[in-house]
């Protein structure tokens, strides 16, 4: 996958990573850390509409909502579509992100401006030890496990994640795309599953990602959950006012495995 | 998108394309067109899985199915795994591709081993004037539109079709991917419902296609057929056995449209 540079917008070396933004010819703009793409103008609904409404509308109502990660914003503005939330919380650790964002991605960012929004900047573990039966959704946003965020593929962040949970909650996170690390996103199935008792794989197509795909865990503190299906849903008109990309189809659908990934998931 | 090149295993220009074929890093095997892949050894059975099986779980009882293109030959070793199937003709008008991939891809071209399956070199359109009420089910698995299989994406193509189709029978043919070139799927799929019925867009992943997926319409001389649902359908167990990639539930799940593709094609 390469992208075409028209020109470097921005680069800087924050304290914690490389963040480079550069005008694509194709995908508008684009944001990079660490070298991994984060986001694109022309498809970053796509992921952010997904993991978003697959953790939120998996949840019958959801009040607190935290997100690990997600500097871009993309994930807030999805959040807040949602009426029962009350408050999303965001904890990213990198300020140069979000203040990058802000300037660069102002169609990402603009989950920022919400009136429901709090922002830390803090590392997500370490906020998530002080949090106790606190959300209704958490959604992990981080970067690759290659990069700044290799902990937030980790046992003990599963455990965190689910202290932070209330009764009930659910976790999503991205994980590796089923092509060309499918031991990986095995392993970190199998994390999950000792943590939680619900626990699904799903993925979206999104063209700027590896093999033009990403794929998600979800998983919910309460057993036999099925969370295959949406425990909420909008109708036609709110979905095409709502999204690009989510709908109760297309939530569905993300379960729907190629034999090869269910025999390895199995 | 692009693959690091081993090394090159063979280059022609054929009578009517120039064919490459070449070892990959990451991909195995590729068979490139006119400069466009064609198939990997590592992903092509997505594709060639789901092109068949979608136009072939759609008809009750498919004996004879008309493929056009197809030279490299997993069109064909999927359409012999359906037990009904009497015959399975190929057509492509390029022998040079049929005899390289019998070379250099065996485990795709494995399927013009089977006792069933007949050859034709000869252009599709001319081969098709001389098809009338023939065809259960007819696979178009020709090159992109800018190539040599313009034709292919054409009004008249799809009369032609028609005709050679049997009561009830099914036609797919692959199309542009949604993400880059929704005008032109927006315009395939309207040829497509000048002419049948029932018409339906769906899609698979596919990492070695632009944007990782490509598309297909299915198309039904029948009034008020549900295309999105299999008429027919394996067991898990038979699943497995034969297939890495199609099945039950992903059949349905390739029908299951992002927002921003729903809104274009309705």
């Amino acid at each position: 996958m390469t992208l075409k540079v028209n020109h470097v917008l921005h680069h800087e070396k924050s304290k914690y990573q490389d963040i480079l933004i550069f005008e694509s010819s194709d995908h508008g703009i684009v944001l990079v850390l660490d070298n991994a793409i984060q986001c694109t103008e022309s498809d970053e609904f796509a992921y952010h509409e997904m993991i978003t409404h697959l953790a939120m509308n998996s949840h019958s109502n959801p009040k607190k909502v935290l997100v690990i990660g997600g500097g871009d914003g993309g994930v807030l503005r999805e959040i807040v579509k949602h009426s029962s939330v009350e408050s999303a919380v965001l904890c990213d650790i990198d300020e140069a992100v979000i203040r990058l964002s802000k300037e660069y991605l102002p169609t990402t960012s603009i989950g920022f401006q919400h009136p429901k929004v709090s922002v830390h900047h803090a590392d997500g573990m370490e906020f998530l030890r002080n949090c106790k039966n606190e959300f209704d959704v958490i959604i992990s946003d981080g970067t690759d496990p290659e990069g700044l965020a290799k902990g937030f593929f980790e046992n003990s962040y599963f455990e965190l994640l689910n202290n932070a949970l209330r009764e009930g909650g659910i976790v999503i996170t991205h994980t590796e795309d089923q092509w060309l690390r499918l031991p990986m996103l095995t392993q970190s199935r199998k994390l999950c599953i000792e943590i939680f008792p619900s626990v699904e794989y799903g993925y979206t197509t999104i063209p700027t990602y590896p093999c033009g795909q990403i794929g998600f865990l979800i998983c919910c503190k309460e057993e036999n959950r099925n969370l295959k299906e949406p425990v909420r849903s909008w109708d036609e008109e709110t979905e095409e006012r709502l999204c690009r990309y989510y709908n109760k189809a297309i939530h569905s659908a993300a379960f729907a495995l190629p034999v090869f990934i269910r025999k390895a998931l199995s």
